[in-house]
């Protein structure tokens, strides 16, 4: 479940955030707003902008994948300023979260899982998964949705949760 | 995995919820803001309200937890208008969520999962928890928190994820 939740899941969610990004950036285009405009929206003037909430949500996935197989998380050093490149950032996320096997995940449950900011406190694997990785993931995402929602784009629940995977 | 997600992970989001609702209210007591302006406060005109955020939020965890047991969900008419009337339906969501026990998910991830809009569709247990149910009860969620947090409300990500349980 470790690996269908953050190879699947999470590449699928972030995979429908850079659909959302490319619909409504076309969408910009026609009602000629600059989409660095967007980019550097907030919610509220203490809120991160839709930038940096790109920039989180992408590091929340790879520092979940990273940490629950116990491996070094590349780093980023959040240059992005365009829609292009934060565009190549989710691909990145998303063929590096692909890299992971579901034996590399083996121990994820019971693994102890630490940062700086814990101060040597920690969550069990299973904790950081369900009460920290997952939440955080769909805050940054949604609150990325919500600026461009806001601004009254033509998006809806539905490109957030993307096509679904329907059997008949 | 499953049981962990909708009764320990669902609960935890939906209670951090509820204490949110409750830290805003106090907020807007010595703002002199009438909380029932908020509850039909929205992000923009086309998105629903936070207090149909709340219910949504709400019966997303209950149907989670019902079509993956493969029960029967108990019905909720959607007449609060109060935040008491919403904590009790927090409350009551909470205490649904739990009389669920481990083996009553035995058979969810292979389950057929369908809803009247899917028109005959269905997808497995799992693709629902994964693709459906999870991105969608963090969408309102967060959506709720981001109409409180948009109104200019002293909340943060802490207050989202809640207490962690942490460990030394």
């Amino acid at each position: 479940m470790y690996h269908k939740i953050i190879v699947d899941e999470f590449s699928n969610s972030l995979l429908n955030l850079k659909k959302i990004l490319e619909k409504t950036a076309k969408q910009a285009e026609t009602k000629k707003v600059d989409f660095q405009v967007l980019l550097n929206s907030r919610l509220i003037a203490d809120q991160f902008t839709l930038l940096r909430q790109i920039q989180i949500a992408c590091d929340t996935a790879k520092l979940a994948a990273a940490r629950l197989a116990g491996k070094e998380a590349p780093v980023h050093d959040d240059k992005e300023t365009t829609l292009s490149e934060l565009n190549e950032r989710i691909d990145g996320i998303v063929s590096y979260l692909k890299s992971y096997s579901v034996a590399d995940f083996d121990s994820a449950k019971t693994s102890k899982i630490t940062q700086p900011r814990w101060e040597g406190k920690y969550l069990t694997g299973e904790e950081y998964l369900l009460y920290h990785a997952i939440p955080n993931l769909y805050f940054h995402i949604t609150t990325a949705y919500a600026i461009l929602r806001s601004n009254g784009f033509d998006i809806g629940k539905k490109d957030y949760l993307g096509e679904l995977p329907f059997k008949t």
